[in-house]
């Protein structure tokens, strides 16, 4: 199939899941995606792209390493792409093959993402997940396609070297469970998290994010042996997503690295 | 002017400036507008809005509240609307007349955005502010209007009750100055937040969220007294910025609060 045709393809998540292949779009995802050493397809830039410095390196460094590189009108480009402003560029390639790591750290922090729909949410909590070492994302069913553009894009490149996972519910289940991990979601009921003292912060937690409107799915509340809140203003109802899961992940991190350090001292 | 025509002219800055008023757009946003008990010019509502239960509701409540409602074309609300999807609603209002908190409280946090230009990244953070107790918000020049739809929505009406002021870098280093105000800013040489212990989190402390991209601004450099950092992952450049505000803002209230529960028990 021709570089075009496959992009135009890979827009759609069926086309996704049938060619295993995703498009990485703008500059600075494109630069990611070339500096994560994963395979590259082929790279789409066009005319105007071209006119851009950065773009113009970019294109040069696919060369060296050989990726087939591409160049189409402006219109073209804007076609085969799923982002708003691609920025003149995209490159398709291979969905890389993420595990989970074996052997599973002792101490060690998983996210699961219970049907989260918005891209740019779903791409900022990859991002920081990766920033702030997890060691591994789940993607459960209801939740945006992991390598889907908007996704690609709002992660900043974590997508390239943070290991994304889909599956369903139950294996995601089975899986956390023979590594012993305690899985814990956010709910204004729980513990507040800054109250968490060395020691009550499990070594394997399964942090689970879920949709801010319709809350935890049924099948994962009764799952959830620890909740944890983030204390607020009454006048504020939730926090954004990616906000609340930051700050849960930056404290559990640090519980898990004080506990360590309190053992070890 | 008429009501369409009124909103139509505050889509822009300019417009917004000149009549002292704002759009709120989508139902959730015209129901925390009606919720906030801040006064209402009018409200424009399509027939296709009128079709949903929930925006139904709230148009017989802004009617019985005396509101003046304008029924408009789908068209007509679209093109009166900023941001995507208004779903069929959209509310006109005077911008409120926030201030700095007199007195302060003796411990108190203020947020500072320097040049934040995305609409959807400055409505999650003054969310995420109004959230976390934060005094108050104030927007340098170089940042978006904070009433701009995009961010008046993006705050899930937390603009309606979370004091927001945009004022010069002089007005704004006077008044901090004046109130004894700490300058905080990330910055990846700064002190781990995690390290900081009761006592190094001062009373007043005013944290600046700076563009991801571009860094702090030059002028506030310099008047920055403490860096404080969040500990990262080497693979990956930065956080978003309303993840990173995020953290640091509950951390600095847990700090704060250690302190004072420290001191009294």
């Amino acid at each position: 199939m021709k570089l075009l045709t496959l992009a135009r393809d890979l827009q759609r998540r069926k086309g996704r899941e049938r060619q295993h292949r995703f498009v990485a779009e703008g500059t600075r995802t494109v630069e990611g995606l070339l500096a994560s050493g994963l395979p590259v397809t082929g790279v789409l830039v066009s005319a105007s792209g071209l006119e851009d410095g950065r773009t113009a390196a970019l294109v040069a460094q696919a060369r060296d390493r050989g990726v087939q590189v591409l160049e189409v009108g402006d219109a073209e480009l804007m076609g085969a792409a799923d982002t708003e402003s691609p920025q003149g560029i995209l490159a398709v390639a291979p969905i890389p093959d993420h595990r989970l790591p074996t052997p599973m750290p002792p101490c060690a922090r998983i996210l699961v993402l219970d049907a989260l729909q918005d891209p740019g949410n779903v791409g900022t909590v990859i991002r920081t997940a990766a920033a702030l070492g997890v060691s591994a994302t789940i993607a459960l069913p209801g939740t945006v396609d992991l390598w889907n553009a908007k996704v690609v894009r709002g992660s900043m490149g974590a997508l390239f070297h943070h290991p994304v996972l889909a599956m369903s519910w139950e294996d995601c289940a089975a899986q956390l469970g023979l590594a012993a991990f305690v899985i814990m979601a956010a709910d204004t009921d729980g513990v507040n998290i800054a109250d968490l003292r060395p020691g009550q912060v499990p070594d394997r937690v399964a942090l689970v994010a879920s949709n801010e409107g319709a809350g935890l799915s049924a099948h994962l509340a009764s799952a959830v042996t620890q909740r944890v809140a983030i204390a607020m203003e009454p006048t504020v109802e939730s926090l954004n997503v990616g906000v609340a899961t930051g700050i849960l992940l930056h404290a559990l991190r640090e519980g898990q690295y004080r506990d360590v350090s309190a053992v070890s001292s």
